[in-house]
């Protein structure tokens, strides 16, 4: 059985957003047993599983990204679309814009701690689009 | 209902290279609903989705990584493959080797401005292997 | 069908640790033709695959990793877990916590030089727990 639902997200500003709620509230019935894919039809933007609880990590994991891939590089050449744009891309490239998660028990098997996230690269993003696909019986 | 195939890639030089079409040009008739496990069998090579429209992007994508991932750091103990070799593991590390999209009428759902990239770390890393495996109904 | 399988890892040391026998022994007799996702229930370590044969390469990853993403930055605001716990949440966000690798033949269809590597980012992370989940026919 295959299950496929779309969802849009609210517009976020640039940074770490948890969006499990979200995710859950655009779902029917789960299966019992199976999985379910996380996707993200975007190239500036990424998802990723971290910890849900205290809003620093947040804070910090948008830091570290920050330091590790910095605007205004002098090797840039993709630089028409703003100075967010290209480190957006490689920030991207890094996370990855696809999540598989296990289903037990009828829900997401997330860890206690675990929350899913969109990283939000652009300074104005917009709304962005998820599939989440469900298989399982 | 699982379809499996697999996928030899032309040898390509160091870089980001735009692999969509070589992907759905191996696939035959995709169910309507489901999902694609796109799987390269390699560990100094990775699978990303990224903008595929301007090739400016694939350059800056690349000169971030070797910016990020440096050749002849002191701390490498593994350098008999070459000065390309160790960078290309740590790159693979961080950028991952399977790909999960899903399917929507009877294709891959990429939003817009994604490709399928093979992104090749070494200087001369040959032809890559890939495994894609179809599921859905 | 769908199997789904639990898996309690030995206490690994911070590094790198080859895991691809334990995931094996974990799991009954695989489909014939499939996938397998496992997915790790912490935010402070990471799945990936790597290079299975030379330990000088997970030596090596460790070294980069901690070069990437360096402990005590000025700009850390999560600190109370101590030194290593904010490095750990960027380290598994970059590397991720989900794996999904074909099934051909029964069987894990890694490349010859591919294992499956928990990163253990904590100096002391205790005993990880994982979920596998199999789809195949």
């Amino acid at each position: 059985m295959v299950q496929q639902y779309s969802l849009t997200l609210p517009a976020y500003s640039r940074g770490f957003h948890l969006i499990s709620h979200h995710v859950a509230q655009a779902l029917d019935k789960l299966p019992d047993t199976g999985m379910i894919n996380i996707f993200l039809h975007h190239t500036s933007a990424a998802l990723l599983i971290n910890e849900n609880a205290d809003p620093s990590v947040r804070i910090d994991l948008d830091s570290s990204y920050d330091h590790l891939v910095p605007e205004r590089m002098p090797f840039y050449t993709h630089t028409m679309e703003g100075d967010d744009d290209m480190p957006a891309h490689v920030k991207s490239a890094l996370t990855g814009v696809s999540l598989t998660v296990p289903i037990q028990s009828g829900r997401m098997a997330l860890g206690t701690w675990q929350g899913i996230f969109l990283a939000e690269f652009r300074d104005r993003g917009g709304r962005r689009r998820l599939t989440l696909t469900v298989y399982g019986e």
